[in-house]
């Protein structure tokens, strides 16, 4: 195994794989068939990792240095770090064409363009719920970090992202509303995912947000079982049929 | 040309087609090389010919009566009357499969979705001057039918929406700023257009909306010429080469 692609991912306290971007990666992965295996970097430690590793910042921060993010992999086949989901992908179908593909011929531009409209449609309110979730499920030196960075980021406490009650309620509300546009644009394509009867990565990427709720939230909470039941049971079918790109998880 | 399609679209004064959602059409026509002539059709009337022709409404008022818009076209060769950009897109690739694709194989969803991230992106900030310089463009009774409905749509004159000074140069300040975003999208195409070497109605879309900046500002003004050489150029040869489109214009 010492060959095979490193693959960068945060941990949860339940030893499993919760980050929506790093899913991105995980399920590109396992779409494609290339095997890897997964190192866990605590959030405090990324920075330092990824310049290790050689992989290139991927946003500013407030103070104008480069900032670091997982997911990252390194590629022993070519010796080369490469970080950002998006990219990832990219480097995936470009160095391994023989798998199957995530960006069909001609469809690149159109699939990072989904990924927007689809983060503008449905992602809105349902960051401030999965964020505030998502600090209590992190090992002790990640939640600290988390903690600091979110907080410092927008003006507030964690348990004041989306308290439970009339808020997360109306969080939730209108993250359905925006499932529901997207599954009309999905329903439009002829077959169970965006393109047709052929998952590509825009369904990937869909699935990565939605894994975000099943390992914050838990796969039996009220919160995660109702997503499958939205749009008629629409949510449901589409999730099952995706869930073997899962699989490894870690 | 008593068997070719009818194509209602909205005059203004200077005799040519300029509404952004017709120029969809418009341009869908002329890529698939559909024979058709154009009936042109003042605001106040278009609810009537609607009605008359049998084209289904795109919406509903405040008062929750239903809404009509053109573009519509009336097909003699299938007896029906289809409204709404996108849906007339869809039913030419449906009912004219031998003349050139809009939406390829498997890109239906991807490309509806891809209008919605460039509408985000881009349009926000130019819908304000445009609108407002619109209604100085239309005959008298579309004028004063445009007038009415968009100052009370928007609670202001429509001298109002985009006053010349530092409002409107704010406005095409940060339309620059969407625009040059979608540019980057584009150009990770591998070609000049959305898909590549292939224009695609992703890209007749986007061309709509520029024509709306041309034909209401005029070809050689400044706002028109702008937009011609952001990011490089790339818009001005974007354009040009999806400028055989327009012909026939009227």
């Amino acid at each position: 195994m010492s060959d095979v692609i490193t693959f960068y991912d945060i941990p949860s306290i339940k030893g499993i794989s919760w980050s929506p971007n790093t899913w991105k990666t995980r399920l590109a992965l396992n779409f494609k068939g290339i095997p890897y295996k997964t190192v866990w970097v605590e959030y405090p430690d990324i920075e330092a990792l990824s310049k290790e590793i050689g992989a290139a910042p991927t946003g500013v921060k407030g103070d104008g240095s480069p900032s670091y993010t997982l997911p990252a992999i390194y590629d022993p086949k070519t010796k080369k770090a490469i970080s950002d989901s998006q990219n990832i992908a990219e480097y995936l179908d470009a160095t391994y064409p023989s798998t199957p593909t995530l960006f069909s011929a001609g469809t690149l531009t159109l699939q990072i363009a989904f990924q927007e409209a689809f983060t503008t449609a449905a992602l809105g309110n349902l960051f401030a719920p999965l964020l505030q979730e998502s600090g209590f499920i992190l090992n002790e030196r990640s939640a600290v970090y988390f903690r600091q960075t979110r907080e410092a980021t927008y003006g507030k406490k964690l348990e004041e992202f989306s308290p439970l009650g009339a808020v997360r309620d109306e969080h939730w509300k209108k993250t359905q509303a925006g499932f529901s546009t997207v599954a009309g644009w999905i329903q439009k394509s002829g077959g169970l995912y965006v393109m047709g009867d052929k998952a590509s990565y825009a369904d990937l990427s869909i699935a990565a947000w939605v894994l975000w709720v099943r390992q914050v939230r838990g796969a039996s909470s009220a919160d995660y079982q109702n997503i499958l039941t939205w749009d008629s049971g629409f949510w449901g079918k589409y999730l099952a049929a995706l869930d073997k790109y899962t699989t490894p998880d870690a």
